[in-house]
C-alpha cells in the first residue's frame, strides 16, 4: 500500500460491520498472492483422509441406498449412539435421547437461537466472542450482554454481579476450550459457577466447544453438563475430523433436543445421512479417534510452537501469551497509536491477510488486537506472511508517526 | 381396530395439528409390522448406488482433503457450475451467479421465509400444497393466501382477481411438475401467467421443482424464469439422485443469491463440501444423468401403472385420476360419509399407513381425499397393504353406518 493511500485509510477508515469486515479480509485472502493468517480453518493436512476414504466406501458397501435415503430429523441411530459415547467421555452420561445431530455446530447455535430466542431476549457471552455466534444471535434480534473475561475464560463473578443487579439471559454462550480469538481456557470452578447459575436463574448455557480436543499438552475440563441439565454442548467435529462432512452433535436435556427438532425440520429436514454413516463408522473404530487426536495434538503443538518462536523473534512490536491449544495466536501491539484495523489493510495490500480485533468485540475495544491463525499455513510461508506483515506495521507506524506530526 | 375403539375414534376425532398429525403417521409408520403407503420418500432401488460409490471415490482421490474442508457458502465453484448447466436446460440461460447450494430444497424454503418475509407478510399457495413449505412459511408468522387448483395447477386468473382486489403477496408458491398431493401438471400459459403477474405486482414465484425427472412419459415444461428474473427455481436433486446427500440448487437472479447467501452463512456456514463433490462429479460424467433420468421414469412408471391397476381392481370404493408423474396417488373416497382421517387410523391399526388429505389443505377441505404413495413398497407388500386398506374402509363404513343408525 502506498503513502498516501495509507493516509486516506487512516483520516477515514472503513465503517464495515462486524462480519461484513471479515468476511471482506476472508475474500480477499482467497486471492492465491495472499498468505493468509486470517482464516479459522484446519490444517487440510491434519485431515484423515485415508481413513475417511475407507470409511465412505465402507459405508456404501455395509448400508448400500439406506446411506442416500432421508434419514431422521434427529439424526441417524447409529451417528446418535457413536456421538452420546463421545459425549459422555467428557460429560454427563448421554443417551442418543440427548443427542440432535445437526448440520455443523453453526447449525446448533442457529436452531437455539430460534427455538429460543424473541425478539429482545438477552445472550449473555464473553467479550470478545465468536463472530458466528454474535451473528446468530443478532439475526434473532437478541440484546447481548457482554461479559468481561480473562485467560481462565467468562468471569462469573461479574455475570452473577448482572444476574444479582436484574439482567435475565435466556442463553448465556461461552467457549470452554481455546477460546476463538482469545484462546482462553474456562477453568473448573467457573464451569461449576455457570452451572450453578444455570440453574439459579433459568438459563440455558450453551458450551461452544470446537476445540477441546485441540489443548497441546491434552489438557480437557469435563463439560459442566456434569452439574446441570441445562447444559446445551455443542460438540464439533470439524477441528477434531474435518469441516467438510458437516456432521455435529448437539447435547442437551431430551426436551431440548426434542424442540430444537422441531425447528430443525423445517430448517432442512435433516443432517446429510452420508456423512452421518460415515462419522459413526469412524468412531467405531476401536483406537481411531484416540489416536487421530493425538497425533493431531502433536501437528498443532509442533506448528504453533515455531510460529510462536517466529513472532517472538521477528515482529517485537507484537505482545501475546502463547496459546494452550486451539488455532489462533490473540496478540496485542505494543504502540497504542498504532490500530489494528489500519494495520489489517495495510497488510492485506501486502499480501498477508490478518483479523483485526475489533469485529470479536460487543462492547470492549479490539483496537490493539490482532488475531492471527498458524494453523493452516506451512512453516516458509508463514516466514514470508510474517516478513510482509512486519514491512505493513512499519509503514502504518511510520504513516500515523506523520499524521500526528502533520507531515 | 375394534368396533369400540372405531366408535370413540369418530365420537372424537383427533384434533392433531397438520404437521403433527403427518408426523405421527410416519412414525408408526417406521413399525416393520406397517406397510407404508404414507411417505414421500424416494425407492432406494431406484439410487445410483454404483454410480455414487465410485464418485466418492474419485472425489477423495482427486481433490484430497479440499473435500473434507470448509466451503463458500454459495457453493463449491464445481457444483455451482454442474448445477448452473442443470437448470439452463430446463429454464433461464444460469452462471454459476444465479445458483445457490442448499442443504436440500427445505433449506432453499427456510431461506426464503427468513430472508423476505416479515411477520404478517403474505404468501400465496396452492390448496392443497406441500407441508414442508406451509411449515415454513407459518414459522416466519406468514399469513397464506390459499388459490385454487386443478389438474392443470395454480387458477391463476384466481389469483390475478385475488391481486386485483388487493392481495400483495411476498411470495407465490408452486410445484410446477407432479404436485404433491395432488399430481397437477402446471400448465405452460399458467407459468407466462405467472411470470407476469410477478413483474407487474413484484413478489418473487417460487418454483419448487423436486419431481420434474419423474414424468411417467418425459414430459417436462421449462421453468418461468424464460419470462421473469422474479422467478426462484429449487432444483431438488433428491428424487433424481437420492436425497441422503443433502444437496440441492436453489436458482434465482444473483441479487437474491446473495441476500440468501448472508442468511445462509449465519444458519449453516454452507452445504456439506464432500456431497457437493459428489454431485458435481456424477453431473460431469457424459450421459450419466440423462440415462439414469431415464430408467427412474421407467421404473417409476411401471410400478404406479401396476399399483394403478390393483388400486382400481381391489378399492372399487376409491377414485383418482392415474397420476403423469410423481411418487403420488391422489384419491378420494367415493362415499361422503366414509372421511379420510377417520380411514387414516383405522388403516394404521390394520397395519398399512396412508395419509389423509386434511393436512395439505389450507383452506379447503380434504376429509374425502387420501394420498397414496406407491414409490417405495415392492409388490407383494404393496398387494397385502391394500387388501389391510380395504379391510379398514370395510370396518368404518361399518361403523359410520352404525353410528349413523344410532345402533
Amino acid at each position: 500500500m502506498t503513502a498516501p493511500a495509507l493516509d486516506r485509510l487512516l483520516a477515514a477508515p472503513a465503517r464495515l460491520n462486524r462480519s461484513d469486515a471479515i468476511r471482506a479480509i476472508l475474500a480477499a485472502a482467497a486471492d492465491p498472492g495472499v498468505i493468509s493468517l486470517a482464516g479459522g480453518v484446519p490444517a487440510p493436512d491434519s485431515f484423515p483422509l485415508d481413513a475417511v476414504t475407507a470409511a465412505a466406501a465402507g459405508v456404501l458397501r455395509e448400508h448400500g441406498a439406506a446411506a442416500l435415503q432421508y434419514s431422521p430429523t434427529e439424526g441417524v441411530l447409529a451417528a446418535r449412539a457413536a456421538l452420546a459415547g463421545l459425549a459422555s467421555q467428557t460429560g454427563a452420561p448421554a443417551g442418543v435421547d440427548r443427542i440432535l445431530v445437526t448440520s455443523g455446530s453453526q447449525q446448533g447455535l442457529d436452531l437455539l437461537a430460534r427455538t429460543y430466542l424473541d425478539r429482545g431476549d438477552t445472550v449473555a457471552l464473553d467479550d470478545p466472542s465468536y463472530l458466528g455466534a454474535v451473528q446468530a444471535f443478532r439475526r434473532a434480534e437478541a440484546r447481548l450482554l457482554p461479559v468481561p473475561a480473562d485467560g481462565g475464560g467468562m468471569d462469573t463473578a461479574a455475570l452473577a454481579a448482572r444476574l444479582a443487579a436484574g439482567a435475565r439471559p435466556k442463553l448465556v454462550y461461552v467457549i470452554p476450550h481455546f477460546h476463538n480469538p482469545s484462546g482462553a481456557l474456562l477453568g473448573a470452578a467457573r464451569r461449576a459457577h455457570l452451572a450453578e447459575l444455570a440453574d439459579r436463574y433459568g438459563f440455558l448455557l450453551v458450551e461452544d466447544d470446537p476445540y477441546a480436543d485441540l489443548g497441546f499438552d491434552g489438557v480437557r475440563l469435563p463439560s459442566a453438563d456434569l452439574h446441570s441439565d441445562r447444559v446445551v454442548r455443542l460438540l464439533s467435529l470439524s477441528k477434531t475430523l474435518c469441516p467438510g462432512l458437516r456432521v455435529a452433535a448437539l447435547v442437551a436435556a431430551a426436551p431440548v433436543v426434542s424442540a430444537l427438532a422441531a425447528t430443525k425440520q423445517s430448517a432442512d429436514l435433516h443432517t446429510n445421512t452420508f456423512g452421518q454413516y460415515v462419522v459413526a463408522r469412524l468412531l467405531a473404530e476401536p483406537g481411531f479417534l484416540a489416536g487421530h487426536v493425538a497425533s493431531l495434538r502433536a501437528f498443532y503443538r509442533a506448528r504453533a510452537t515455531r510460529f510462536g518462536a517466529m513472532l517472538r523473534d521477528r515482529l517485537r512490536w507484537l505482545e501475546f501469551d502463547p496459546p494452550r491449544g486451539g488455532l489462533f495466536f490473540w496478540c496485542s501491539i505494543a504502540d497504542p497509536e498504532v490500530r489494528s484495523d489500519q494495520l489489517a489493510p495495510a497488510a492485506l495490500a501486502a499480501g498477508v491477510a490478518v483479523v483485526p480485533g475489533g469485529p470479536f468485540f460487543v462492547a470492549g475495544d479490539g483496537s490493539r488486537h490482532l488475531r492471527l491463525s498458524y494453523a493452516t499455513v506451512p512453516d516458509a510461508a508463514q516466514h514470508t506472511g510474517v516478513g510482509r506483515l512486519d514491512a505493513a506495521y512499519r509503514a502504518v507506524a511510520a504513516a500515523v508517526t506523520r499524521h500526528r506530526t502533520g507531515k
